[in-house]
């Protein structure tokens, strides 16, 4: 299994904030930003593993501006790890106003996904190939990020028997 | 503004899992779950500030179980802890395979929700008043979550010019 | 096959009206609040049955009082009665606006439900037990109800050649 | 306001049965073709009215055969019969399967619209002509089933307080 | 395989313009319209066919006027002119102001489908049979049509390397 | 009013192919195709105008590959000619198989948007500027695709009265 670089599982969505997305404040649901950031986060990690992909965590994620009804939508995504059967991959999200065509940080969020096969269980991915300086940066802070995931989701299987 | 209990804010959704729903191995979208996981969100917090809200931040979420299709999905939610304008809701997800009637916890996760006022600026919240044993102990553990929120925000921030 | 009771059957279903389910006063379509009827009563009967489930008949509704865009809606649902491969089920519809939390009750239902195995075909169910004074005296006045129903299907085949 | 044919009030909607609106046995969910009924009902009750409409009541409905993934499904409306500001209307709903091209009943309705005008209070409604022997059949028997859906709604608040 | 009339591919399609389909002066999206026009497109090919079939091609379409939230739109489609596999299908879209019941011509379209067997592979049609004067105008005009359509097929194709 | 660049009105939009975008072989609708080309082009137009934008034609396209259940979809678009108030669009669809990662064209296509105001009357554009050698061929044949698209629209009026 040869290994891939970065730019390879780069994926971009842009599309239309729709009035079905939107409060009565014309504000976009956060639970709508996260189903498109889990949709172009499993295409980047589909695109590096050749595998379907199932989400296993998503990262804390904090909604910094509010996206408005009319307001143009992009995500971004990529690999930025892989471990053997995992991926992480970083999502940005950004809103416009075409009018004014003022650019605002939505949020970013990591999210892990494992690749699986055809019955299911975790299957191997191709190793990542980090090429520019954000890209390595990534890479590198990755295995930080992993431990704390991982000491979380212990934290977290405190809470499973409420 | 007077106080409220934490089982006013209790808020139940259960669905069927669908074919829109799932990738091909009929398994739910991790984004699928969170939309849900928002929306039963916010209704807790409305019901408890009695105002429109938007979602501040969610943390890590982690998936512990697929959802498959034509599984029942049950969401639960209630607010934990509140703030002056903010509100710590929690939820958590099962699955149940209608035949077999096996239920299987999906995932847990706590989401912090802002009440706003008709100009969409944050906007006070009666203050809640924990009543159980788990409610009180969702209550006291709250200020730690919270202070690790405010820091997982500010390393948050070191990705915002990537 | 075990009898079961009424209250493991029991779902609830909340969610917000948003503008795809409204006309243009902001009121709700009633044909939106079936499609959610029935998914619900679905759940209570396949909960019970633990099999696939097909909608036989809808008894006739009156919509009581519109619920409007914002409004939280909720739905709760059970099995009152059982037949050899039928069930009955009771939905009740109630709006509730965030801000005043004024509630008030939409509209109820009886459906009645046929569980059917791999090949489509009608397949036996458990008995229910009813157990609260509510649940008796709905479980009691169900024969009345099927009767005039079975009666009501007859008149309805004198429209099918229309 | 002058008086309209039923002619002018006739709706078709064509359509085909999709992956979203059927079970796990390709079958269509009763509760999708409530939604479809009531949108056309509406249609027909709008055109004659030439004003909005909403749901009052529907007469119960028997599914008579299950309509099919892949299948064509056709609705047909239009009003039967006025009041001072309801109108009756009468819908039939019609599977097809495209390749054998059998076609067959699913289910007929009787709904109830009321014309509201712009502050959402009932308004009048031009009288009803109708022309065919149908037509007029399902005029002349429409009293008889207003005075029974009037009963019926009577019965029905008896249920409003469970 | 016997051949069949061009009535019997008639389709209608009457659905109410809802607020997903429109953006922000409230009128509806070309590619909601586009979306609808081949929906009914493909029923009335499969009519004719009595098998599956794809879209191969969509003549240019024109938008005149345009549609807004709240109007009933109208579209009605059937089969021109048949070759061996292919099939030329006409569609006219109509929308209609409830409340003053001005009808405007939305568009009108010219499709392409192709019957498939079940690899997917092209599979003979029946001929078409028109009858009426405009059925037998739209049958002659279209071998000019489909000529100009291989033309702009072979020009498409030197945008295939953009 | 200054002029701006191709470059700056380029819009890319990924996603998958899921169940309710397929028919029974698995393969998309061209009408949903339709859709997303029509909606990452009106964005490309609105980045360009800063002004809402309505579709007023889309030249004939030709599906050349099927995309399939699970493809990865990209819509790639950008502005390639402007009028007074009109803006010419070209789109290019690709479908991808993300276990084998064989790409294939779906479509391309030019539609035409116009510009409008707070009263939906047409409004002026800002001059397109081409920069590469694909955006300049694309800028010098605009005329010519202008000529005949408004040669089809006279040819398109002789079937408004149909
Ligand atoms: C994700 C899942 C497959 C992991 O299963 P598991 O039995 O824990 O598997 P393993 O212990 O072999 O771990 C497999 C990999 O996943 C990683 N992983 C498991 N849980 C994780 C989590 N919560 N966060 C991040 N990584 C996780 C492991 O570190 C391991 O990575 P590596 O192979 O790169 O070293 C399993 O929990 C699952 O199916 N969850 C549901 C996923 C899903 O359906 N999501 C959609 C919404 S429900
Ligand atoms: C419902 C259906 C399975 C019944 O089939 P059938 O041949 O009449 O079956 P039976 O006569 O054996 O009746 C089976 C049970 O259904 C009940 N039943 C049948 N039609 C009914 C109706 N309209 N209302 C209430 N109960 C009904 C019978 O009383 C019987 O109940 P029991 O077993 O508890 O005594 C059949 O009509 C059907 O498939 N309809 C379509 C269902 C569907 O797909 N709905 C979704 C929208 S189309
Ligand atoms: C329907 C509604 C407007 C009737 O209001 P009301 O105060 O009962 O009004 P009125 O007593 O003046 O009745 C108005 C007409 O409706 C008819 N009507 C009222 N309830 C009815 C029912 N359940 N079934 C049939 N007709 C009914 C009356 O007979 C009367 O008809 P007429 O004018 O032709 O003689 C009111 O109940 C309502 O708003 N319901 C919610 C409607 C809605 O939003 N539906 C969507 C899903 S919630
Ligand atoms: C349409 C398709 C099956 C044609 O395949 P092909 O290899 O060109 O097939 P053939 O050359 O045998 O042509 C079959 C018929 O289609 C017609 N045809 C092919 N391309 C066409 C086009 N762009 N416009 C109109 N007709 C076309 C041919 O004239 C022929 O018609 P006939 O049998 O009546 O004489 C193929 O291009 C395809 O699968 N396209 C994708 C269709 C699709 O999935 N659409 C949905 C959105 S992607």
């Amino acid at each position: 299994m040869e290994s891939r670089t970065v730019s390879e599982s780069r994926v971009i969505k842009t599309g239309l904030v729709l009035p079905p997305d939107t409060n009565q404040h014309g504000t976009i649901f956060g639970g709508k930003v996260m189903a498109l950031i889990d949709e172009v986060g499993a295409i980047s990690a589909m695109r590096h593993a050749q595998k379907l992909v199932v989400t296993a965590s998503i990262d804390s994620v904090h909604f910094i501006n509010p996206a408005k009804l009319g307001d143009i939508l992009t995500l971004e995504s990529f690999v930025t790890w892989t471990g053997k059967t995992s991926m992480e991959v970083f999502v940005r999200v950004t809103s416009e106003n075409p009018k004014t065509q003022v650019k605002k940080l939505t949020t970013t969020s990591f999210l892990t996904f494992v690749a699986i096969d055809e019955n299911g269980k975790p299957s191997s991915v191709p190793q990542i190939i980090p090429e520019t300086e954000e890209e390595k940066w990534l890479f590198e802070t990755a295995v930080a990020r992993r431990e704390r995931r991982h000491q979380s989701k212990k934290e977290f299987e405190s809470f499973l028997e409420l």
